[in-house]
């Protein structure tokens, strides 16, 4: 059966990256079939925040989405993917590991492998910020500094949400994904990481559902950080961790600092997950620094490929590119310009394909 | 003229630390008069939340405050000292510096040196949170996966907050303090570090607010970057960094992320500074694992220490305690055993005292 894939390319740097990974993929034993869409065709009503039918239209009929950083105008598209497409890709797996022969600013950072799972569509994403006068006389609940809310004067607020039935399912998601890490007898570390101690309403609701999820899995073992505690961690003792569940901001920020403990964003890949849905894009930005030059790492780009063929029901073929890419840094004679190497996108794909 | 200093040892292993601490502060040619006022025997209202008035007048009554890590019963306190003392502490201070000879993650630590300034009162440390029905009701401003924010059902909010003119003040004070770390002709980098992108309302304020107020001083150059930009840097280029500016939440992860590459907790200071007062605090918890074991590094509180002679008018004492903690940690051979040593407190505190 043949896979239908959308493909946005991205701006600056990043169809380098797509490009590459789409020729890589056809050299692998999966069918699969690209649409790319056109999207600067779009440019006005992109930027007006409206998704054009075509492009709609060529996402929904697609199987799944690979997705190359872009502009302003992949904003929009990036909304409908994470807060529209089959009813929101509400979790964000975001996985850290550190292949032996890429860079790191850690003196050891040999054997660090975990996942992070982001809450990919509440918190501080719902986008509803206003005056402060507005919200301050119908929610007033404390002080600041002595001042009532109501009485701090011209400002902005913005809501953050926890709703009861998206973080079950949520959590539910994360346990699942969890569990499915376990390898023969080792139990798994589920480290749930919130600011429950300054948000008890919200992150309180976080952390308890996530705790009361996880108790149903015989084979995770649950505990708690503080977010910033966690983020101390990352750095301090990475291989402690297995699986960080935590809410969108924070799971923003404690991704960001794992990519940069084993090799920057370059090497960082990500996968959206709805019910029936998923979409696939590199952690890092478009790179406009670097556009032309065929030197972008195509690694996360290539990583996020190799999480959509898991999704799309070829495991196999999934390992045999995650193994190349391993060898590759192994090997570590065909490495890109943020790797400490001199070699193109093109180079370092080739070498890639030649390790399947 | 005495500088009366009203001490809260904290609980666990932190006492150690302050014991230490202000031993060692009475060694120096400076005239300081100690309060410690007794926190257990008022637990009661403590952990109700209230502050008893003898507590309140022992902070009050005193120049400033030295503030150990402790329990929940702190918590009463610390909300005081953050939100009532003097109007309210705004601003938070966390130096991130590696000493050498301390420990670190990095390969390369040597040379960071940056400052951490945190908006220390609004965000989401307002403490404003409810039932999710009642804030959809009022705020209905968009939708979530489709779902508009009136019919996510149960939940739970939190108000994130950030008003015009607690954000001048704060700005200004940035300004001034990174203005004040400008040495010779070195221009200093100001990077404001914001969600902007997804919170254009709050962080668009915070972001226009420090852009504008830099923009006052000749020798700041002001930079923004997002959060998980920010985060991710801290690790793989922290030396680029001069002082960061950024809101509570935010400014709570980097700082806790440059002292997992700087030696870890046990070396993080910090101040918090309102228009008229102050208080000093080390980063870490109470440290519950180590309590009466005479093993917990009072580097934090000694550099808190510091920071604390700075404000009360005697930096030359100031800068001669963090030299004696440098020369000691170059020396190496009274390190704690969070560092890779064996020593004692005391016996840490002791070479300090020797290096003065
Ligand atoms: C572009 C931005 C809205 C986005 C986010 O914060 O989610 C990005 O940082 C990411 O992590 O995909
Ligand atoms: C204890 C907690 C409320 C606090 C905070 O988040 O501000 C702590 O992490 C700190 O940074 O002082």
């Amino acid at each position: 059966m043949t896979t239908r894939i959308c493909v946005f390319e991205g701006d600056d740097a990043a169809p380098e990256a797509v490009t590459a990974t789409c020729g890589l993929l056809t050299s692998l034993d999966v069918d699969l079939e690209f649409t790319t869409p056109h999207v600067g065709g779009h440019a006005d009503a992109l930027r007006a925040g409206t998704l054009p039918e075509e492009l709609r239209s060529a996402i929904e009929s697609a199987d799944t989405v690979l997705f190359g950083a872009g502009s302003d105008l992949h904003a929009t598209i990036l909304r409908y993917l994470r807060w529209e497409y089959g009813g929101g890709t509400y979790a964000n797996l975001r996985p850290v590991c550190h292949f032996e022969g890429a860079t790191s600013p850690l003196s050891d950072p040999e054997g660090i492998d975990y996942l992070v799972v982001r809450e990919n569509l509440e918190g501080l994403y719902v986008r509803a910020e206003g005056d402060l006068p507005e919200a301050a006389g119908t929610l007033d609940a404390t002080s600041v500094g002595g001042t009532s809310l109501k009485d701090l004067g011209p400002g902005q607020y913005a809501l953050r949400v926890t709703s009861e039935a998206h973080t079950r399912r949520f959590a539910r998601f994360a346990c699942e994904t969890a569990a499915d890490r376990v390898e023969e007898t080792q139990p798994i570390r589920l480290t749930c990481a919130t600011k429950s101690n300054v948000l008890p309403g919200t992150d309180g609701l976080f952390e308890r559902t996530v705790e009361r999820t996880a108790a149903e899995y015989d084979q995770l073992t649950y505990e708690h950080l503080h977010v910033d505690d966690a983020a101390q961690r990352l750095v301090t003792d990475p291989r402690r961790f297995d699986v960080i569940v935590t809410p969108n901001f924070a799971g923003d920020v404690l991704s960001d600092v794992g990519a940069g403990t084993t090799g920057g964003l370059g090497v960082a890949p990500s996968g959206c997950y709805g019910d029936d849905v998923a979409y696939f894009e590199p952690v890092h930005g478009s790179a406009p620094d670097i556009a032309g030059e065929g030197s972008i790492n195509p690694t996360a780009t290539l990583l996020s490929a190799a999480m959509l063929l898991e999704y799309v029901g070829a495991p196999a073929e999934a390992t045999r590119l995650v193994r190349a890419i391993e060898a590759t840094y192994r090997d570590g004679a065909s490495l890109t310009p943020d790797q400490g190497g001199t070699a193109t996108t093109e180079a370092f794909t080739a070498a890639v394909t030649d390790h399947l």
